[in-house]
C-alpha cells in the first residue's frame, strides 16, 4: 500500500477561508448588522453543510434560526441539522422549505407532533435521537458541525462572549466547531466594551450579531407548590424515609415535575423531623429550581451544579454563591456537559414517566409525537463505568447481587421512578405494552423509544408503596412486584395476591405503614412552601418569578 | 421549620478574598516569580484544603507540585489532593511530609508501589479510585477544588493561557475551581505578548508563574513497530476480519499497546486487501499515536479526536487538520472530557489486560501496586445511556438478546479484550481468580479493582481464536467459551473439549481458519511500517520521534 501523495489535508481550512472571504463584504470584522444576517448565512453556508443550531433546554439562538428560515432555498439547501432541542416553529420551518433535510437531535418537546408529520411527509430524515451527552460526543466524532449558531448575553468588540447564567451547551458546540475549522456565529443581546466574564474566548468566534430582541429563554423548571397534591406528598414521604434515608443518598439528581418538587418541599419539614439534615440530599446536579429554595435556606442542600439556569432565579443564585457555581460577575455558570456527568455518576436519579411496563421499562413517548428524552436516560441508568464507591451505591449493589453468590460484586446506581398509578385523564401508568412499540412501527425505528430500561430501574414508587426491584429473584417476582404497586390499574388488578403478599413479607414491596408512614399525615401542611409567593418569601424577595406564575 | 437567618452564604468568596489579599505582597498582579512560589502557596493554601494538581496522562504541573513539597508542613498540612494521575515522585512526597493526607485519584502508574506503601504506613488516606470522567464529575459535585495547579505552554500579561496540544484535563479543572470561588494557579513555559490561541480565558486564572523548566510531558502512546510480534499480527487479522468487518465498526477507541498498534499497522495492508477502506475505523477517539500515521496517510482514518497529544507528533498533526481537531495556531486542541465522551458512545473499544477470569472480568491490578485504570473502564463498558443506533451496535444487541425473546431489545457496545494466553514472564492471562481479590483484601477496599467487568465484555481474542460472549446462553457456556480460547494455560487445559467444539460449531468460538485466516500468513511483512523510521517516512518527515525511540 502506498501513501496517497495527492491527498489534500486541509480541505476544511481552505473551505473555511473561502466562506470567510465571501462573508467579508457583509461583516465589519466580526460584527454583522441584524439586517445583513440572511445574506451572511447565504454567503457562509453551503448545500449539505452540517449545521449546529444552539437550542438548549432554556436558551435558543432564535434570531439566527429565524434568519435561516429566510435564506434562498436555491442557494442553501439539504442542510444536516444537529441540535439538542427542537423547540421553536422556525426550527422546523427550515425543513418545510427544503433548506434542511437531515436531523440529529435530542429532544423536541412541543414540536413533537409537527416533527412527526414532517417525517411522514418525507421532509425530515431523522439520523438518530440521542441523549445530550452522546450527541455532544458525536460532535467530536462523526457529527462535527461545519457551522454553528449560538446565543449569548453579550459580546465585546473582539468577540469575547458572556453567556450569562445559561451557558448550557455553548462550550461543547463552540469547541467542536471552532477546532475543526468550522464557523461560529453568535447572536448576542448586547454589545459592550467589556464583558462581565469571558465564557467563550473571542478566538473561537467568527461572527457576532446583536439580535433585535433578547434570545428566548424557557422557564421549564418552575413548579407552583399550590398544585402539589396530597398523593404526591405521600409518595414524597415514602421516597424520603424509604429510599433516601435507607440508602443515605447524598448525591443525586431530580427530574422535573411536581413529584420531585414535593420531595424538595418536604426536606425542611418532614426530612428535618427525621433528623436527616446533612445526611441526605447534600449535593445535587439540577437546575436552580425555585422549589429548592426552602431546602437551601434551611441548610439541607450544600452544593448544586446546574446544566442551565431558570428564569427568575438570577438574583437568588447570585446571593448564594456557596451553593451554586457562579462567576466573578455573580451570575450562574452552568454547563450541561459537566452537570450531566456529575449526575450520571451520582448515587440516585428520581423522575416520573408516562408509562411503565411490567418489566419496568418506561417511556414518555406517546403515539403521534416524536420527542426524545434529553438527559433522562443518562441520569436514569446504571453507570457501568463507575469505579468509586459510596455507601448508597454499595448497598444497592449488594441487594442486586444477593441472589448471585458467584458474580463479581459491584455497586449499583439507584434509579427511581415515582408515579401515580393513574396519570392524566385517568390513563393507567402501568401497561402490558408501552406505546413506544407503536411509535417504533409507525416511524420505522430500529428500537422502541424507551426512556429508562427496566434493568436499570431499582425502585418504583406509587401511592400504593415502594417496589424494590433489586431484591427480586426472578422475572416473575419482578413482574409481581410491579403489579403489587400498580393499584387499580388493569395491571394492578391482575396481580397474584399471594405472591404480592410474600414479596411484601420479604420487604420487596413496602406499603406506607410498613415504613411507619400514616397516609393521613400526608397533608399540604407538610410543604415548606405552599405557593410561589411562599417561595419568594423564603428567598427574602430574591426570587423573582416570571409573570405567568404570579397570581398576587 | 425556619429559614436560617444567620446563615452566611458567601464564605467561599470571603475566604478567597482573604487568600488573595495574603498573596498580594508576593505577586505582581497575577504574575509570580518562580522563587516566590513556595511563599505564595503558604499564603494561599489553608490546612485541610481540597487541592487539585493537574497531573494528566501527559502533562504535569510539575514545578508547582515540587514547590508544594517545600512548603512548611506546620503551615500547610492535611490537604486533600484530587488529581487524575499520580505520576511523579513529588506527587507523593507531599504525603510523606504530612502536607497532604487525603487522596482521590484515577491512575498512579509508576508510583503505584510507593503509593501502596504510603497507604500501609497510614500517610495516605484513599477516598476512592475513579475513572477520569467520574472524577471530573465529582469536581462539580462533592470534590470541588479550593485551589488548583495547572500547566500551560504560555500566558499573556492578562493571564490568558495557551495549553498547546496537551489541553487534556485543564478545562475541567479550571472551570470547577474558578466558578466556585476557588483559586487557579498556572505554571507556564513562557510569558508572551499574545498567546497563539486562548485555551483558558484570563478571567479564570488567578496567578501565573513562569516555570524554570518546561513542564514534563510523558510520551506514553508511542509503540515501536519493530517490537510487534507475529502472534500480535495474527490476532490483529482476526480482529479486523472477524470483528471490525463483521460488525462494520466505524467509530471506535483503541487502548494503548502493541496489540492495537498491530491493528493500526494492518489497516493499509490487510484491511485494504479485504476492501475495508471507508467501511471500518473511519472515526476514532484516541491520542495521536504514531502507529496511526500509515492508516491516516492511506485514507483509512477520517477523523480523530484526542484526549491529549503525543510527543513528536506536533508537526504531523498540524499538517493534517482535516483529521485532527486543531486551533488557528495549527496545533492540536485536545480535551479529555470530550474524547472520553465520544469514546464511551462509540461502537467499539479494544484493549489489553493482564488477567481475565472465567467470567470474563479483567484487571491490570497486581499485588503490591495501587494503580487505578484511568479511562479504560469508561471506554470498556456498555453505554446504557446510549439511545442512538448504529448497525454495529444493533447487531451486537441482537446477538446479546437472541436467547431472551421477551426482553426489551436494545443495542450493545462492542468491548473486546485482545490478549495472548500467556503474558510477560509466561504468566497465564486466564486465571480462576483475579489478583484483584488479594488487592482488595490487602488494602481493605470495598470491591476488587476490576478494570472491565465480565458482563460488559463482548469478545475475547487470543492467538487461539475469538470467543463471542454475546452468543453464550448460560454462565457455563460463557466459561467454556473463555476456556476455549485460553490455549495451554491451566484454565485452557481444563476445558470441556466437547462443549468447546459445540460452541465452535455454533460460531461462538472461531479459530483463525474458521474466518479464512491462515496463521502462516501472519508475518511482519503485513505491517505497513516495521520501525519508527518507517513511520517517519510515512509522515514525510513530519513525525519527530523522541530520542529514546531513535536507533538510527
Amino acid at each position: 500500500m502506498k501513501r496517497d501523495v495527492d491527498a489534500q489535508w486541509n480541505r476544511l481550512a481552505v473551505s473555511k477561508a473561502a466562506r470567510l472571504e465571501r462573508a467579508g463584504a457583509i461583516a465589519q470584522g466580526k460584527q454583522v448588522e441584524p439586517d445583513a444576517v440572511v445574506r451572511l448565512l447565504e454567503a457562509v453556508l453551503e448545500p449539505g453543510d452540517r449545521l449546529c443550531i444552539e437550542g438548549n433546554n432554556q436558551k435558543h439562538a432564535d434570531f439566527l434560526s429565524a434568519c435561516l428560515a429566510k435564506v434562498d432555498p436555491q442557494r442553501v439547501h439539504d442542510l444536516h441539522i444537529v441540535q439538542s432541542n427542537i423547540a421553536l416553529p422556525q426550527h422546523l420551518d427550515i425543513f418545510d422549505k427544503g433548506i434542511a433535510r437531515d436531523l440529529d437531535f435530542s429532544y423536541s418537546g412541543p414540536q413533537g407532533v409537527r416533527l412527526a408529520n414532517l417525517v411522514a411527509e418525507g421532509k425530515v430524515r431523522i439520523g438518530a435521537i440521542h441523549t445530550y451527552l452522546e450527541l455532544y460526543g458525536r460532535y467530536f466524532c462523526d457529527l462535527t458541525p461545519r457551522v454553528s449558531f449560538i446565543a449569548a448575553q453579550s459580546a465585546d468588540r473582539e468577540g469575547n462572549l458572556y453567556t450569562g447564567p445559561n451557558t448550557e451547551d455553548t462550550p461543547a458546540v463552540v469547541e467542536s466547531t471552532a477546532f475543526k475549522n468550522g464557523i461560529v456565529i453568535a447572536q448576542v443581546n448586547e454589545l459592550v466594551d467589556k464583558v462581565p466574564r469571558v465564557d467563550v474566548p473571542s478566538d473561537w468566534v467568527n461572527f457576532v450579531v446583536r439580535s433585535p430582541k433578547p434570545h428566548y429563554i424557557e422557564p421549564i423548571f418552575t413548579r407552583d407548590p399550590a398544585a402539589i397534591t396530597e398523593i404526591q406528598i405521600l409518595m414524597a414521604m415514602m421516597v424520603i424515609k424509604g429510599i433516601y434515608a435507607e440508602y443515605g443518598v447524598t448525591r443525586l439528581n431530580h427530574g422535573i415535575g411536581f413529584d420531585t418538587a414535593a420531595i424538595e418541599l418536604l426536606l425542611p419539614t418532614y426530612a428535618q423531623s427525621l433528623g436527616l439534615r446533612g445526611k441526605i440530599c447534600t449535593h445535587m446536579s439540577v437546575n436552580p429550581c425555585p422549589t429548592l429554595i426552602p431546602a437551601i435556606e434551611s441548610g439541607f442542600v450544600q452544593s448544586i451544579h446546574s446544566a442551565g439556569s431558570e428564569l427568575g432565579m438570577e438574583e437568588y443564585v447570585a446571593a448564594r454563591p456557596d451553593i451554586f457555581f457562579t462567576g466573578p460577575d455573580g451570575s450562574l455558570r452552568s454547563n450541561r456537559v459537566f452537570c450531566q456527568l456529575a449526575g450520571h455518576y451520582s448515587d440516585l436519579f428520581i423522575g416520573s414517566t408516562l408509562q411503565i411496563d411490567l418489566q419496568g421499562n418506561s417511556s414518555t413517548a406517546t403515539r403521534n409525537r416524536m420527542t426524545g428524552f434529553g438527559g433522562a436516560p443518562n441520569f436514569g441508568c446504571d453507570s457501568r463505568a463507575r469505579r468509586h464507591t459510596s455507601d448508597a451505591w454499595l448497598k444497592a449493589g449488594r441487594e442486586a447481587s444477593s441472589n448471585d453468590a458467584g458474580a463479581m460484586p459491584r455497586g449499583r446506581k439507584l434509579v427511581v421512578q415515582m408515579v401515580e398509578t393513574f396519570g392524566e385523564k385517568m390513563q393507567p401508568t402501568f401497561v402490558e405494552r408501552l406505546d413506544a412499540w407503536d411509535l417504533m412501527q409507525k416511524f420505522d425505528m430500529a428500537l422502541p423509544p424507551v426512556m429508562v430500561y427496566g434493568d436499570d430501574v431499582t425502585h418504583i414508587v406509587t401511592e400504593e408503596g415502594i417496589a424494590n426491584l433489586l431484591l427480586c429473584r426472578s422475572a416473575e417476582e419482578r413482574e409481581q412486584a410491579i403489579r403489587g404497586v400498580s393499584g387499580f390499574t388493569p395491571a394492578g388488578l391482575a396481580r397474584d395476591a399471594r405472591m404480592v403478599e410474600a414479596l411484601r413479607a420479604r420487604g420487596v414491596i413496602r406499603r406506607p405503614e410498613d415504613i411507619g408512614i400514616n397516609p393521613l399525615h400526608a397533608t399540604r401542611d407538610l410543604l415548606a412552601a405552599r405557593s410561589i409567593k411562599d417561595l419568594v418569601r423564603w428567598s427574602s424577595g430574591l426570587y423573582d418569578p416570571p409573570k405567568r406564575f404570579r397570581n398576587w
